[in-house]
């Protein structure tokens, strides 16, 4: 199979740049002394979370419990679901431990603390919960000096269900250079350093000391006092972790493969079979560069110098032209793309992007001519 | 099954609205002796399709071939592929027309004409062809008067292949106020009837005369010349059509159920487990209301006066707080959504919101109750 046998829009994920960029990622957790602990949240898909780890099961992160079911079914067994736990979802959880998953939840809740003590007490179950710490981000979490990280250290460790301390700076994603990420990369660490000591000096045990994010995963200096990191979007990349610096646009593993439908000669733009719903409406890439809805390569090759983006979006229809106006090409070089043509949508949030999808069409560029077949399917998992 | 017994994020649709806004929409069709054919795009839905024909299969609309495709597995034979096709797709349209469905394709190219009688002949299959007009919107289509009309309309003709023509005021979606909203449906069906006179007046057969939009479908004054409408959004409507003044709130017929899982005391914020993925980033609706990623009601009751606004999201993190900073209430009334508890987000743009779903749990505010008790569930078609 080719990538001209295929039905457009498809995800096309190739796999030699997924392995460069999980090696890079696997140097830097033995660089900084910790686990890797990959957030499944970006691939969802248990041939990428194995590569991570060299082939074999390993520990994952994930953000469903859809995510946890589809991982227990193809054999891992240590994971953490890194999204605040609601109490209506032990039940499932307390399943998925029953069938041997060591699955590792999370809360910042006095009140959903005592939920968990008191539905694992019903069940019989000694759930593993980690408390999450605020670092920064202003999302979730408990502030590593708060009365609130004791009474819940306390409920959870009483009950025998005290996991461990983690912490987001999803806020790295919001940083403007490597030092910015530098300094968030430290008050993670330190945050949930701080937290964890606390909490083991009034005598609980603290097993997992966990971190996340691509980017402080990648720059941060030291990991003191850390046992496991959780990146994510590293294995795939995307426009958005190009601008903040993570990686150059060469390392964005995965594109939306798409078929020219229609030439806009009186505006100089393409109509394209990509649009809202094969690309999601993320935009945050532009806030680097002009990247509209996502930047166009040729099929199997890399970026031109003048790119065009997807301008607009509508259900099911991409508008694209140049992404800079000083990368006009005059006249629009339409002979270079031909109604019936494929190109590769670089995407500004793969995250989104790759959500739209149940499986990756795989190739590999480091093979003779690997850009265009299509040597394997990965399926991957969505919804909740 | 009641809500409670549902694990969250996942879509809530009241039956009783939808039935409303069903017979709505048949009414205006009747009024303007036009057929109803309803956009699928939105509802992806044997179950939604079937009721807006009164419980028979009719004529629909589909936005991709994945829909072509369940809708002939339920019994669907009359439809319109309503977005230009790549000549890739033709092999895959020929498929379902062996298998006795009227599958109706679109173009607006002269190369893809060509292609399409070339491949119809070369297949035994006569395509049945729209040729897409533009009317104002600037994304697809040929002009009225122009000769790309004349030659597509030729290569078709005698090829056996030209089924009619079709026009989306998709702008209409820009609109400022009904009385706008009446003249862009004015232009929408003003241009099509003309190319479909200008086609006749070559010789040209053309039987289907083809409008669209839900907006122009609810407003437009009369459709002298044309044969049928393809409004879709209108089957659940949301907060930008309500914006638009499409509908009243109490019309948007689906929303997110989701579930309380913090208080952020500290910034007067709760955090729910609807996020990026579970709403989309669609955000359009605040172009007429702060509505942020969608409106907080009850999980079976109605927008409260001061309702709560998802202010952010991350890939599975809503944040949530007032809407309008007019609308604080000091203090913040936490008792009133209690961590564990369940609200329904009034989505901005329900055709994105709706396709991270594969199915509705239906419920029907009529009956007795009915809000909360879960009366049936209907599957839909995602991907292409």
């Amino acid at each position: 199979m080719r990538l001209a046998d295929l039905q457009t829009p498809c995800l096309v994920l190739d796999r030699a740049v997924l392995t460069r960029n999980i090696a890079r990622m696997n140097a830097r957790a033995k660089e900084l002394g910790v686990t890797l602990r990959p957030h499944m949240k970006t691939a969802k898909s248990a041939e990428v979370a194995r590569r991570v780890h060299g082939g074999a099961v390993g520990p994952i992160t994930v953000s469903t419990l859809a995510e946890a079911e589809y991982f227990a079914k193809h054999g891992f067994t240590d994971m953490i679901y890194a999204v605040g736990i609601s109490p209506d979802k032990l039940d499932r959880v307390a399943k998925l431990m029953a069938d041997g998953v060591d699955l590792k939840i999370l809360t910042d809740e006095i009140g959903v603390a005592q939920a968990i003590a008191e539905r694992g007490k019903a069940l019989g179950v000694k759930f593993r919960t980690l408390i999450e710490i605020e670092t920064g981000g202003e999302r979730a979490g408990v502030l590593p000096a708060s009365p609130e990280l004791d009474i819940i250290g306390k409920t959870l460790d009483e009950a025998g269900m005290l996991a461990g301390a983690l912490a987001h700076a999803g806020h790295s994603y919001g940083a403007d250079g490597i030092s910015e990420i530098q300094e968030i990369a430290e008050d993670e660490r330190a945050g949930v350093v701080a937290a964890a000591e606390r909490l083991r000096a009034q005598g609980r045990k603290v097993e997992i000391v966990s971190v996340g994010s691509t980017p402080t995963a990648l720059y941060g200096k030291h990991l003191a006092g850390v046992t496991e990191m959780r990146p994510g979007n590293f294995v795939f990349f995307d426009l958005f972790q190009t601008g903040i610096g993570s990686c150059a646009i060469g390392d964005v593993a995965v594109g939306v493969l798409t078929t020219i439908t229609s030439h806009r000669t009186s505006r100089k733009q393409i109509l394209l079979d990509a649009g809202a719903l094969a690309l999601s409406k993320d935009t945050g890439a532009n806030r680097h560069m002009d990247a509209g809805f996502g930047l166009l390569r040729p099929a199997t090759g890399a970026l031109p110098d003048k790119p065009l983006a997807i301008l607009d979006v509508h259900q099911e229809h991409g508008i694209a032209s140049y992404a800079r106006g000083l990368d006009q090409v005059d006249p629009f070089p339409y002979a270079d793309y031909p109604v019936g043509g494929r190109l590769v949508v670089l995407p500004n949030h793969v995250c989104m992007t790759a959500a739209m999808y149940d499986r990756y069409y795989v190739v590999d560029s480091s093979k003779a001519g690997g850009s265009d077949e299509v040597v394997d399917v990965w399926d991957r998992v969505n919804g909740w």
